[in-house]
């Protein structure tokens, strides 16, 4: 598999970072994952926004992002790939010695990995709707980076799947916030409610487009956090994310959302949400 | 320089950390730093379950612990270092392909990687005293493990650094809890006061051995976490680690501590610290 390491297109066994590499010692890094639709990286801008948003507010010095999305296609060409596929980028403030907590003095160049994937489609859990549990929100507060800091998610994630779940929903404050790497949306009156943006979610690109699709088809929306409390009144709750989707929330703990069944107006954003990918 | 990975001794550069080691990916894994006084690694037995404490907190599998001293011994001979050092130790929970928050499904090994560093004593600022700031804790809520997650210390560090002090002390609901790498105290009325111990700090051996030391000679402490709005009200602080020994501190932001100077019972405690390390 080729990979893009440090400005070049290298085989993925030939990449060797460093164990000073910061990310590996300090979390001291972001990422993205992009994927295609027809061939096309899709809303790449916005991801490519939000990759410099996270990287000026970790103060890492990288001005080539304006050359990814030619890194991103070429990946794609060299791997041969023609379905559909995901890309995970990563950048790191860079390998610096000896260990010190704050940024080198040295003006050191920043580490960037880009590799790439085959994506299998795979609606199954989009028709069928999925189930989540609920976990104690205890990440840092600046979950609005989208860093590599991820060992709560890991965690939350972990203990999802060995309840049969496909996310966990972290609970802030008595608040549903978003999972530990989706967002999180559920439909009350026929309103859809999530969480506003704020330093305690990630302005996830597929949650942006939910909420330009509830314009075009006119679902009322409100950026509001729904409280734990409140599950029982809600008719329909669903999960989004680039690789994720739509994804219908058919259960949450042991509550089941309106008898176990996808929601109806999660279907009709689903559809909009497929008519717009096939564009 | 010579360095411990995955089971072998090998130079630095030739270590080859893959891009989806779970500790670049996702900061899924935990460390110690330790030091020798006279040669010999200092409280190694409590590194050691603090490691293990650790791994077993976020469920990462590793029953070598046990080897560990021999393996930093080794280091230390294979380097031919002869002065005092301080080694690295990192355990991720190891690599897997592809890319998924969960736990790796498949038996995989976690990634070990040791390095060893020489230490030149520099003793100015333990003499002279440090200035701190004060820092809102934005950290996740299992501080009391010891992860690589440390995104949020290298910034607060980072801007201590900026501030020309030595350390930031996080602030939590209006309490002072610990620094970015170090533990916290003060000192009001002859009696020490320190955070307790909980998932909001890191369990510090030099804190453990400031509380017996405090048995010893005699002063009496609280398990205590001090007040922001308090600060005025205590005569002495100080900040401890396993590098940064005891330092007196003399400035916490703009406020000055008893005219700047390191406090008393802060030279006693160092003065007994010296005396322990000695032997």
């Amino acid at each position: 598999m080729k990979v893009f390491y440090n400005g070049k297109f290298e085989e993925l066994e030939s990449v060797k970072i460093s164990p000073f590499d910061r990310g590996f010692l300090y979390a001291d890094g972001v990422y993205e994952v992009i994927r295609t639709y027809n061939g096309k990286f899709f809303r790449l801008d916005d991801h490519l926004e939000r990759l410099i948003y996270s990287l000026n507010e970790i103060r890492i010095n990288y001005n080539d992002v304006n050359l990814i999305e030619n890194i991103l296609y070429q990946l794609v060409d060299r791997n041969n790939y023609t379905s559909e596929v995901s890309v995970y980028i990563q950048i790191t403030r860079g390998s610096s010695f000896p260990r010190r907590h704050s940024f080198p003095e040295q003006n050191i160049k920043p580490t960037v990995f880009i590799s790439v994937n085959t994506l299998v489609e795979n609606r199954v859990e989009n028709e069928s709707g999925v189930k989540v549990i609920l976990e104690k929100d205890i990440r840092w507060q600046r979950c609005d980076i989208k860093s590599v800091a991820l060992l709560p998610n890991v965690l939350a994630n972990q203990h999802a799947k060995e309840e049969l779940s496909a996310e966990a929903v972290w609970v802030k404050d008595g608040y549903l916030l978003e999972g530990s790497h989706t967002n999180f949306f559920g439909i009350k009156d026929k309103k859809m409610w999530t969480a506003p943006l704020s330093n305690s979610i990630l302005s996830g690109v597929t949650r942006k487009v939910i909420l330009e699709l509830c314009n075009l088809i006119k679902i009322p929306y409100s950026e509001q956090s729904i409280k734990e409390k409140d599950i029982k009144s809600f008719d329909e709750f669903f999960i989004s994310g680039t690789t994720t989707e739509i994804k219908p929330v058919i259960q949450i703990d042991k509550f089941k959302i309106s008898n176990g069944k996808p929601g109806k107006i999660t279907k009709n954003l689903q559809a909009a949400f497929y008519d717009l990918i096939k564009k």
